[in-house]
């Protein structure tokens, strides 16, 4: 009895032991999630993440492997970010309209701020998603489809929407209207001679978004 | 008058010099295309290029000067394909919601015939659109807005379509919708569990689509 617990004590690491590891890899996270959204998957370094993140190279390779197990960490981590903080809308609790409402104004914001997602969606695209295949993401994105679907199941119940909508396809097309804008900023400000990223030009674009959803989801 | 006509027969070249200079400057324009989507901008190589051209590299240079210049002249052809694609439509002489499925319906069936156009703006969009500002970019896209400017209108003035639809908005959606769908393909089929380039999905998706413009461009 006393061996063992002498044995224990030997193999766990002191608190603060734990808690430098666990700041050590989500230093490591952020550095690489910079570092992928910024050179791409191909162009990424290790060097480069352990700069960023003032840690030994060898550190990275310790927690994650390789590059690749990397990329699926940052990857698993930034949908969970954006699903943490859709669940903080506490979508189920608003009138079924204004809940569709604040998913299309939450999602344009988000993408606003957060231009290293679709960058990081864009390298995981690139490499046919091979990286989410094996992971957590399916369940962890699962939710926003679910919370969506009751919602439109209560909006139809309450005879405000239209029945039929399948949230999946909602959800992809209120996501598209997002990110194809921001991301296609550029070339469609030059082929419409307009700039579509002006603070007017921003607020035209999500009241656009907003009509475009309500109008196909309500009833007249 | 005799020495003035020698003249001119001296400078002008033959007709069957002129179609050769025509079939290379086209074959190196498809081989650019090619490359380009391919590899991206950066990636891309003015040898591989001439390989896939069978042409000799200087000649490229003599005719399209450098690669951003090449680059340049693919992006406008690309413009010019999809938009005399639309032209053909003839969307004027439709019922104004037929036009407007008919448009979504094109779009889609666009996108998924030319994966390339989207990898050609993806690039186009890395380098913040400077090889379309100074182009014919603007002046070969606005015939879309306007033919969709005046489908809107004419719905409106039948009583079908509510009004104060703005055309460029519109287009973008419809763009939004297909391009995204078809670039965050694999990631999204990932994240959400389903096969969404299934035969099945893509019809489900395109009447999605146009479920949704659809349903929001009429009043019920």
């Amino acid at each position: 009895m006393t061996v063992s617990t002498a044995a224990a004590v030997k193999v766990t690491p002191a608190p603060e032991r734990q808690r430098d590891a666990g700041r050590s890899q989500a230093a490591i996270l952020v550095a690489a999630r910079d570092e992928f959204a910024e050179m791409g998957l191909d162009g990424a370094r290790m060097e480069g993440i352990a700069t960023r993140a003032a840690v030994n190279k060898r550190l990275i390779y310790y927690y994650f492997r390789d590059k690749d197990q990397l990329f699926q960490a940052v990857l698993e981590k930034a949908y969970q970010h954006i699903r943490n903080a859709e669940q903080k809308l506490n979508l189920l609790n608003l009138p079924p309209p204004e809940a569709v409402r604040k998913l299309v104004e939450f999602t344009w914001n988000y993408c606003m701020k957060h231009p290293e997602f679709q960058s990081l969606l864009t390298s995981a695209n690139l490499h046919k998603a091979r990286h989410l295949r094996q992971s957590r993401a399916r369940e962890l994105n699962s939710p926003v489809i679910d919370t969506l679907g009751r919602i439109l199941e209560q909006g139809r119940s309450e005879g405000l929407f239209r029945g039929g909508i399948d949230p999946t396809q909602l959800y992809i097309s209120i996501a598209a209207l997002t990110f194809f804008y921001r991301s296609n900023n550029d070339t469609l400000s030059a082929i419409f001679g307009r700039h579509l990223l002006s603070p007017k030009a921003k607020q035209e674009r999500l009241a656009h978004m907003c009509d475009l959803i309500l109008g196909y989801v309500m009833r007249d």
